[in-house]
């Protein structure tokens, strides 16, 4: 773990080494860029290690890779994560700080929690439960090019489990469930005039001050769902009207972006929508279901025990909404800092990795 | 003034013949397209017949025409008009209907004051004043390409004179003074944050919902200066903010017009801006001041006494905020409804083209 690791050269594909530690692998990872649309060389390194391992079932679909174990297990169990990053920001290759932390783009988000499963795919032929091993591209992206979308409409019977577990950032803990989210265009009309003669027009922006007050005046809820206290939100995330310099301004958009806790349904909160915003026009432009913490779930509230019992509520959107919405209950649980997702400076605790895998295997049967 | 008029192919340039009347003469300068950056044919055409003419002296810069009489009169006006026009709108070329009324891009805005102006130069060789007339470029994009401007900083002394006429569409009927303009950027601050978790961050958007407010309970004043009641105004023009649709935006912009009374300096009103939107971020991004009526100059009394002695305030800035700037008393008068500049459907009524031209000859001293 010190810095007498040569790292690779970035940019050139890596031939992985599976029986490397779960930091170098996921420091080989880093350094094979993959932004969104551009997960070939990363698709092909995995894909090029997992067919080498006889206990596991390979197919691949575009960019995306499914590995499945065939033991014959009560229970299945879905592990997943993406291979996309968002795009650079000047934080390629992977480099290592002297506190234990891996820093560049996708340390955090989320390869550190490929690399786990990966490892664990590789050295864990026999498991207490059958696995199907998901890794898949455009998870940055709009969700028609999301390989676990893509996969879900064309061959959903690979994605049947009992229980899915999404590595993405989670600081090492479960996040159960996940808030959904809705986004409304909320528009002013008015009437244009000559701004030197304003009291010919009706003015579209200033007509948008109640929309801001309610906004202002909004008290989220903050329910609790199976013992976890969820926290919405709603806010403007865009505001927009203007014609010209001169001109009173007859349409002003404001965007907003409701976050709402899994016991609400998209149906709703769109009417939730309607009528904070009652009186003025509101048209959905986005939307993504919630999904509740289904903890009551036997594989579910066993492996939260399995891995010490500590549960946040996860508040951001993840696709652990996708697999809810197939009837398979499921949680995050990786190493990072969420809040470090997409950021120019995120990385990855190697302490993390280390914890994060050690439980993963404890609860798959190893040592049991 | 019938339908047996043959029009001239539009984007063909005209020879004009300043010996046909206004609407004629209007309706070809309306044919020869000159939107803004592309007056050369017109001042070319314009040019020709000016030149022809043995008690004018002819200067030109650029797209820009002054053409002087020198006869030894106590007394020197200017008048003047600008010879572009706003862009294309499907709008030429000329047509004229049953009501009397000549339609097209630039009939109202202002060919039809600039005909009236040519017509008086060409057939007046005797005035009771000295004449400066005065066709310029670039009146309707940014001020750095205002001919009347440009004039102004290279040959200030071409545009001295006692009075000033600008035949800019005023109802023909004099329309003193002119509001200043003034542009303000209100920016609000807030912090970034995951729209997921938005108690982490200060929405900026939000916090644009105060300045709303101040304009929406604004009172705009209503000066009396020189017995004409002025009428400000205070619009946002434009809004924006936003940084992506899950973030919480850190700032947003409201760009805001303040129309003021010319009892009220460019200073005055930058500091009343200030006072409005105290507490937040001010920033002026545009400027033009006030123009005072000036009736009380013995050279802009005769004249509005000459032409019927009704006068109405101006409420949107013209070129006359130049004229004073100089410290020539000006005012607008010219045929045309000031609504209807800038409009698709924009159209000059026949009767104001011979109402304006005859007041204009009859004050210059035709039949005197």
């Amino acid at each position: 773990m010190g810095p007498d690791l040569t790292p690779p050269t970035p940019g050139v594909p890596t031939m992985l080494d599976l029986g490397l530690d779960a930091a170098r692998l996921t420091e080989d990872l880093v350094n094979i860029e993959s932004v969104s649309g551009n997960e070939g060389a990363i698709a092909d390194a995995v894909e090029q290690v997992l067919v080498g391992l006889n206990h596991l079932t390979v197919q691949r679909f575009g960019n995306t890779l499914v590995a499945r174990t065939d033991q014959g297990r009560a229970e299945r169990v879905v592990i997943a994560g993406h291979l996309d990053t968002v795009p650079l920001n000047d934080n390629l290759p992977a480099r290592r700080d002297a506190n234990g932390n891996l820093h560049g783009l996708g340390t955090c988000d989320m390869k550190g929690g490929v690399a786990i499963a990966l490892r664990t795919a590789a050295s864990m032929p026999v498991t207490n439960r059958d696995v199907t091993y998901l890794f898949y591209e455009c998870e940055e992206v709009e969700a028609e090019r999301n390989g676990l979308f893509l996969l879900s409409q064309s061959h959903p019977e690979l994605l049947e489990a009992d229980f899915a577990i999404l590595m993405e950032p989670s600081d090492a803990v479960v996040e159960a469930g996940c808030q959904g989210t809705m986004r409304v265009d909320v528009v002013t009309r008015g009437e244009r005039a000559h701004s030197a003669r304003s009291w010919k027009g009706v003015n579209a922006i200033h007509a948008a001050a109640e929309v801001l007050a309610r906004l202002n005046a909004y008290q989220p809820r903050r329910p609790v769902i199976d013992g976890l206290e969820y926290h919405e939100g709603l806010n403007a995330v865009f505001i927009s009207g203007g014609v010209a310099g001169n001109v009173l301004p007859d349409e002003c958009v404001v965007s907003v972006n409701y976050r709402f806790a899994p016991d609400r349904s998209e149906d709703e909160a769109a009417a939730h929508m309607r009528e904070v915003f009652d009186g003025f026009e509101v048209t959905v432009s986005d939307s993504a279901p919630a999904a509740m913490p289904g903890l009551s779930v036997p594989a579910a509230a066993a492996f939260v025990e399995a891995v010490g019992g500590t549960v946040n509520p996860k508040f951001g959107w993840t696709d652990v909404a996708r697999f809810s919405a197939l009837g398979v209950p499921a949680v995050n649980f990786g190493p990072g800092d969420p809040h470090l997702a997409h950021k120019q400076e995120e990385f990855v605790p190697l302490a993390h990795l280390e914890s994060v895998e050690r439980q993963l295997r404890t609860w798959l049967g190893e040592g049991g």
